[in-house]
C-alpha cells in the first residue's frame, strides 16, 4: 500500500536558464517575479560546467540574495526556487534546489507539485540502506536517480520519474545538462521561453516579463526537455493522461499578469465572477472586496452588476507574524489587526462582500460581523470559485477536509453561521464553461473529489529528520 | 538671521496614552495601525510614575516590538512614534520619542512636524556650551526645557514652545505628566479619544478603531492639553493664528479610514476626483491607476466619468532596498521591478492613467512609456491634486523646488516631457471648494508657494553628530 | 585500493552519560571540560526514550549552549563531542555528534579517531546509489549501519564496524542503548566512570572530575560496551590486536590533570622532560618556556638542571583570527603579536628555550630571533619529544611529511636554521623507556614511521558537498 | 558639598598617534596589546585634518575591529581606548572615545582614571540646562570644554580640567590638535614615545613594542603636552603635587613586560614577592600558584624559598559568562569550573598556595577546601600584597569597604575563616621599600586609607540616562 508523504512542496515557483552569461542574475530576477508563490524560502543553483555554486536561505528573495552572493553564484545554467510556507516546521533543510552530490557527480532539482507515493518509496529507499537528509518529497527523485543502473543523466532521470506519481513541474540540472519536465497530468503551470540564445524556463510568465524574455509555448503535459549546449530536444517518456490543469491558480494563486495553460490569467479570473455576478445577482447599494484577494473578484462584480464598487475596509500591509494580542478584549480585534472598514462608506449601505474562496469560514464571518457592526444593514457574501470541499493532493495547500466549511455544512448552514444575509458560490459547470471546449482539461478535485490519481491514506510516514539547531 | 534644520522629522506618527494598565501594548497597536506614515524606525517611551521605560529601533514595528519586550516597558503612561525614512542617514540616534535626563529628572518628546528655527536655535545653545546629541530639530525643544528658569514642568515647556516656530503636533511626558501640544497654525493633524478611564492621543484616528477607542475632537490649534492624574486641562498659551491644515494629508498620506481635521479622509480624497474627471474629461477606454497611490483617484474618476476601471499594472509588494540590477538592458526595467503592466487589459486601448500626484515626473514618463509599449493607443495622465510647485516646509518630505517638475516647466512641457497624449491636474480653486467656506483653513504652500510662516534658508547647518558604527 | 578520507576527525572530545536525570546538563559539563581537545564546533544529542534532541553549533561549547537550550536537550542518555578546527572548512555540516534517520529509526554518532578506509567505503556505497551529506569519515559508519543486514541495533553496529579500519573511539546511542567502543589499537583514549547510577564515558578523565564522577576503567582496545536499561555487557567482536596508544597525547594534547591510559598525564609529561634535561644538558643562566605549550617542559628542565626557570616571554592570549597586519614593517611582528620578551628577564642570559615540539620549525626560528634581538648571549633550544618525521594518519593533526622539519633535514640542518645556539630533542627510548615494561604498547609512527596500520593514499576524494550558505 | 560620580572609569588603556600614515591601524594594534586593561569595549576615532572617523563598540578588539572598518578610520591623527567591565551595566554609550560636537567644531576624549568630582559637576551643569547623554565622568569633562569661555582648544581644555579632581591619564584630539595630559598626582601611568617622525602615548610600553615604537618618556604628573603639526609643547598648567602612583598596577594589573613608573613591572612584582618568602617562610614541600594571577608570585617564592614550584592546578580558560550549573550539587563545583587540582601533584604534601592578593577571600576560602580535598595535609597560603582594607576611587575596581575581607577582620579571623593551616599578606613598608628613596611617591590608600585626594560621598548620583534598547 502506498502512503504519501507530508505536504511540503505546495504552491512553489521554479525558475532556470540555460546558456546566459548572467543566468544566477536572471534567475534572481525571475524567482523576484515570483515572490508570490512562494515566500518561506529562496534558493538558486549555477554551474559554469566546471564547479557548481549553491545559496539557499529562508525569507524573501530580496533578503536571500545580495549582490555579492549572486555574483559568487557563476557560470551560464541555474536553477531557482521559491518556497510557501505551509507549515511552523519550515527548515532551511527543505528549501530548494535541493543539491546532492551522488557517485555520477552532483545534480540539483527545483520542483513544484507534490509527489504522492513519496513516503512509500522512501520506505522502500530505507530498507535498502539509503540516509535521508529532508523531509521533502523531492528528496525521493534524488535518491531514485543516484540508484538507477541507468550510465547517463537522462535515463538516470527518466528511471527515477517512471516510480513517481503526482504533480511535478520540475527542473533537474548538473554541470552542463538541464532537464525540464511536466507530469503526464499537467497539474501545475511551466513555461518556456527565450532570451537572446539563452532557454528559460518558469512557473509563471511574468517572470519572462520582468527579464525581457518572450514567451514561446508551454512544456506539455508529460513532456520532458533536455537542454545541453546543442540545444534542447523534447520527448514523452511517460504513459500518456488526460490533462488536468489546476483550475485553482486561476481563482486565487497565479498572478493576474501572467498566462498559464494558455489562458490570460486576469481574463479567466473576470469571466469567472461575471459569470457569478449574473447567476448570483443581488439587490444592494455597494460592493466591496475582502481586500486583497477579493478586489478582483469584487471589481468585476461590481462591472457585472452595475453596483457602485469601494474599497469599504482598509488593509493594513505591515502585518507580521509576531503580533502581540492585548489582555484586554478588543471587539473584532483579530480581523482588525488586517482589516479596518470605513464606516463612511458602509453605514447604512446593503453591501456585497466579495471573496474568491472559502476555506475554513471563520475570518469570514468575522469580517462579516465587523461590516455590520461599521453599519451595514445588510450583507451579501458573494465567491468567485465553488465551494471547496475536498483537500488538494497535488500541490495547494488546502487544509485537511474536516477543517472545510462546504466539506461538512450545507450552504444553507453555512449562510447561518456567517451570519451573512445571503451568501452564494460560483457555480462549478459555469466555471468550465468560461474554458469552451476545454473544461474537461481542468483539474476540480478540491471542488467536487474528482482525484485524477487515486487519493493515498493521509497519514504522515516521516518525522522531521535532523532537527538541528542552528541550521 | 535664523535658518531651518535639516528636515527629518518630516510625516510620523505619534501616540499616547495616559492613564491605562496596558498603556505599552495599547501605544503599540496605535503605532501598527499608523504604520503607513513612517517605516524607519519605531519607539515607546512608558512610564510607571517612579521609572520610565525606552524602546527604539530601527525598522517596522512588528520588528522593534516582540512581546517580552513590550512587557518591560511597563506603566500606565505611555508615548510612541513612527519615523518616515527621508533620506539614507537613518540612524537609531535621530529615532523617537527622544529621551533626555536633565536636571528635574526625565523627559521624552514624540514630534510630527518640522521646527523651522531650530538650526538657528541650536546655533545660540552651542555658543552657550550646549553638546547636541542627535540631528532632529526635536532635540531643540529639549534644551530649551532644559535651560529653562520656570520651576515647573508645564511652563518650561511652554517656555521652549513659545521660542519655537513650525510645525509640531507633540507628545511631551515626563514621570506622571502628560503635555499634548499642536501648533497655532495646526499643519499637522492630532486627534484625541477616551478608552474606558485613559486619555488617548494619535495622529490618525485609525488609531483609535484599531483599540476600540472612541475619537472625541481634534487637539486645537494651539491648543496644550496637560494630563495629570486629576485628568485634563486645556491651555491657548500661544498668539492665535488662522489655521493652516496640511491639504496633502487628504490628496496622499493619510489612511482613507481615518477622519482628520474633522473629514473623512476617503470622503474628501473621493471628492477631489471627482472634481477632476469633472473638469478634466477625456473620451477613452479604461481607466487604470498607477498603484498603490493612484488606486482609490482612478477608481473615483472611473466612477464619475463612467468609464470602465481596471488595474492594468500588478505591483510586485516584495521590492527591497537592496535589489540587484542586471548587467544587461532590460526595457523598462526600472519601473518594471515594481509594476508589470497586463497586456490583455491594455492593448489597443485609450488609457486613463491616474495618479493622485507628480513630483519629479520622472517615474510617470517611464510608466506611460511601458503603457504604451504594452499595446495602449492614447495615455492620457490624470492627476487628483493641483501641481506641486514648491517645497514644503511643515513635515511632508517634498524634493528642492529644482527638482519638482511642475516649479520649472509649463503643463505643455510636461505632457511633452511624459509623452502623455493629454495631461491635467486637479484645479486649485476646485480642491479647496470641496472644504465649503473652510477652504482658507487649509495651506497650499506646496501648490502656490504661500508659506504661513517665513521660509527660512534652506542651508542646511549641522552635519552628523556621532556617526558610531555599531548604534 | 584503499584511499583514506580527508583528515577532519582528528583531536576531538567525546562524552556520554546513561541513566542520568540530567544527563544533557552532564554531558555540557563534559565536553566544557575538555574543551581543549576541540573548539571548532560543539554538539549534544539526547533521548528521553521516545525522542531524541539534537543540538550542534560552532564554536566553543559556552558559546553554543545556552541554558534554555540544554533544557530542550530532554532525556537521561546523552552524547556529546568537541571538534578541532583543522581547516578553514569548518561546517556546520560535520560538526558532531552526527545524527541520522534510517529505516529502524534514529542513530547518532560521536566519534574521536580516524577511519583511513572511509573514502574507498564512500566510494562502494555511492556506487550502490547512497547519497552522503557530509565529509566526515564518521558517516561511512552511519551508512554501513544503515546497509546492514542484521536486524537489532549491536549486530548492525559490528557489522558496519568489521568494515572499517583506523583509529575509533566512538559513542553510538538511539532511543535506549548506548554503544561505547575503541578500536583493536586503542590510538585513543576512552575513559569509563560511574555517577551515582549512571554510566560516563570521556576521553579524558578530566571530565568525570568536574561532574563528580568515579573514574572506573578504560574502555579496552577492541571492547564494545553496550548499556541498556538492564546494565552493561562487554564484548571483544574485533580480531585481537597489540595496543598502540598515541604517545602524543602526553606530549602534548591531553590536559595535565587527566589520567590517560592508566597514566597521569602531569607525570609522564614531567618524566619526559627530566629525560631531556638528563641526557641534553646545557650551561645557562635561565630557562624559558615557549608559552604556554612550554611552560610544564621548560619547569621540568629547570628542575632537573637546577637553572633557574622564568617566564621570558608574555603571551597576548586575546589573539584572534581576524588580525590586521600594518603595511609597515615591524620587526618580528608575526610572531609579536602573540609573544613580547621581557628584557629584564633576557637582557645578557644565556638562555635555554624549551617547547613541547617543532612541527615545521618556523615559529620557532622567530622566536629565537626575537629573544636574540631582546639580548639573549645564547639560545639553546629542548625539545621533549623526539624529532616529528612522519604524519599521523590516526587522529592528530600533523601536517604532510613535506612540511615537517624533522622529515626533510638533520639534526644539524635544522639547528642551523633555528640559528640557535644548540638544539636537542628527547631520544625515543628514553621517551619510552618512562613507560616501563609497556613501551611498546605506544604508537610512535610520528617519530619513526611504523604505522600500526598500512597507509593509503593520501590524495583527498570528495570535496565539498554541500557548500550551502546560511547553513 | 562635592560627591563623585559612578566609578566608571576604572582600569582602562589609552592609546594615541599623532602624525603617522597608518595611525588607526598602529592605535587598534596598540589597544590589541593593551586588551588585560579593559574586556568590555573598544574605540579608535581618527582625523584626517577635514573629517574625524568614529568606530566604537562592545566586546574585545579583534571583535571590534576589523580589517575593512579600520580603513575607514582614514588620517594621521588617532586616539583609542580600551574600558574594563566592572559593572552589568555596560553599555555601548559608555564606550571611549567620547566623540561630541559642540559650537568649535568635534572633540574626542580617551580616559583612564576616576573623576571624583564629577557628579557635583554635572549637578551644577544640568542646573544650567545641559543634557548628558553617557552616565561616565569623562563626559564632564566634554561640557567643562564646550562651556568654556576661551577661544582656542588648548585653553579651552585647561580651564575645563581646573574644574576637575581625581585620576585622569588622557588624551583629547580635534582636527589637527591632540592633547595628552597627566593628572598632577600622576595616578594612572602614561607614557611617551616615538614612532619614525610621529609622537605615540600608551598607559603602557607594550603597546610600544608591539608597533615598533621606542619609549621615550613618561608622561610627567600635572603635564599637559599639546601636539600639533608644529611639534609638541610641554606646559604644567595645574598646581604641584606630590606624585602617588598607583602601587597596585605593579601587584596585579599591568604587564610584566611594561615599564610603568618608570620601573620594569616584572622586576618590582618578582621583588614584592621576595620579600615576602624572606619575611613569612614557611616548611613546605610544594609551592603552587592560584592560576594565573598567582603564577608569578609563586614562581618567586618558590625560587627564595627552595621549595619546590609546581602547576598544581589547571585552569580551564574557557570559561564564558553564561556558565550553566548542573541541579544536583557537585563538591567544589563554583570553583572546580574553573580549576581542577592534580592529585598526583598535591597529595600528601604541604603546599604553600600564593596569590597576589586577596579581596572578598570568598575564592581563596573554596580554593583552600579543593587543595585539601585532593590530598594536602597542609595549606599555608601566602599573599604577595599587603592586605586589602579600602576602596579605591582613582581608577582600580575594588569592591565598597564593607566587602573586604581585611577591612572587616584581623589577619587570625580571615586565616580561620579560609581554613588556611597558615596566612600572610607582604609588609606594605618592606613592599615600598623596594623603591628605594621613591617609595612615599606611591599611593597606598587601598592598604593604609591615606587617600591623597578628600574622599567624597559615594552616594551615586545619575541613574542611567538613555537605556535605549537596540544600542
Amino acid at each position: 500500500m502506498e502512503v504519501p508523504l507530508e505536504k511540503f512542496q505546495d504552491e512553489c515557483a521554479v525558475f532556470g536558464i540555460y546558456g546566459s552569461p548572467e543566468a544566477s542574475n536572471q534567475t534572481y530576477l525571475g524567482l523576484y517575479a515570483q515572490q508570490h508563490r512562494g515566500q518561506e524560502s529562496s534558493g538558486i543553483v549555477s554551474s559554469d560546467g566546471e564547479d557548481h555554486y549553491v545559496l539557499v536561505g529562508m525569507g524573501l528573495v530580496n533578503k536571500v540574495f545580495k549582490k555579492e552572493s549572486i555574483e559568487k553564484l557563476r557560470g551560464s545554467i541555474a536553477i531557482g526556487h521559491n518556497r510557501y510556507s505551509t507549515t511552523g516546521e519550515s527548515l532551511l533543510k527543505n528549501a530548494q534546489p535541493l543539491a546532492i552530490e551522488y557517485s555520477d557527480g552532483y545534480l540539483a532539482i527545483a520542483h513544484n507539485g507534490n509527489i504522492v507515493n513519496a513516503a512509500s518509496i522512501r520506505a522502500d529507499l530505507e530498507k535498502q540502506g539509503s540516509i535521508f537528509r529532508t523531509t521533502m518529497d523531492t528528496e525521493v527523485v534524488a535518491h531514485l536517480v543516484a540508484k538507477s543502473t541507468e550510465t547517463s543523466f537522462m535515463p538516470k532521470v527518466i528511471d527515477a520519474l517512471l516510480e513517481v506519481k503526482g504533480a511535478y513541474s520540475m527542473l533537474i540540472m548538473n554541470d552542463n545538462e538541464m532537464i525540464v519536465v511536466r507530469d503526464p497530468y499537467g497539474f501545475r503551470p511551466l513555461a518556456m521561453g527565450r532570451l537572446g540564445d539563452a532557454y528559460v524556463f518558469a512557473s509563471e510568465t511574468c517572470a519572462f516579463d520582468l527579464i525581457g524574455a518572450t514567451y514561446e509555448r508551454d512544456v506539455m503535459p508529460g513532456e520532458l526537455i533536455h537542454v545541453t549546449e546543442e540545444g534542447y530536444k523534447s520527448h514523452f517518456p511517460f504513459p500518456k493522461k488526460e490533462p488536468r490543469h489546476c483550475v485553482f491558480e486561476f481563482i486565487y494563486f497565479a498572478r493576474p499578469d501572467s498566462y498559464i495553460f494558455g489562458e490570460s490569467v486576469h481574463k479567466v479570473r473576470k469571466g469567472f465572477v461575471r459569470e457569478l455576478a449574473k447567476e448570483k445577482p443581488v439587490k444592494a447599494d455597494i460592493v466591496i472586496p475582502v481586500p486583497d484577494s477579493g478586489v478582483p473578484a469584487a471589481m468585476g462584480y461590481a462591472e457585472e452588476s452595475g453596483i457602485p464598487f469601494d474599497i469599504g475596509m482598509i488593509r493594513n500591509h505591515y502585518v507580521g507574524r509576531t503580533f502581540i494580542e492585548p489582555e484586554s478584549s478588543i471587539r473584532h480585534f483579530g480581523v482588525k489587526i488586517k482589516l479596518n472598514p470605513i464606516k463612511a462608506i458602509i453605514e447604512g449601505k446593503r453591501v456585497v462582500l466579495v471573496d474568491d474562496s472559502i476555506v475554513r469560514g471563520t475570518t469570514s464571518k468575522k469580517i462579516i460581523s465587523m461590516v455590520k457592526a461599521a453599519g451595514a444593514s445588510e450583507v451579501h457574501m458573494r465567491v468567485s470559485s465553488p465551494p471547496t470541499t475536498h483537500s488538494c493532493f497535488y500541490g495547494i495547500d488546502t487544509p485537511t477536509q474536516g477543517e472545510l466549511a462546504a466539506a461538512n455544512y450545507s450552504l444553507a448552514e453555512i449562510e447561518k453561521y456567517l451570519k451573512a444575509d445571503s451568501l452564494a458560490y460560483l457555480n462549478q459547470d459555469r466555471m468550465l464553461a468560461m474554458f469552451g471546449g476545454k473544461g474537461n482539461s481542468y483539474c476540480t478535485a478540491c471542488f467536487d473529489g474528482n482525484y485524477p490519481i487515486q487519493r493515498y491514506d493521509t497519514e504522515i510516514l516521516q518525522p522531521e529528520l535532523f532537527d538541528r539547531i542552528g541550521e
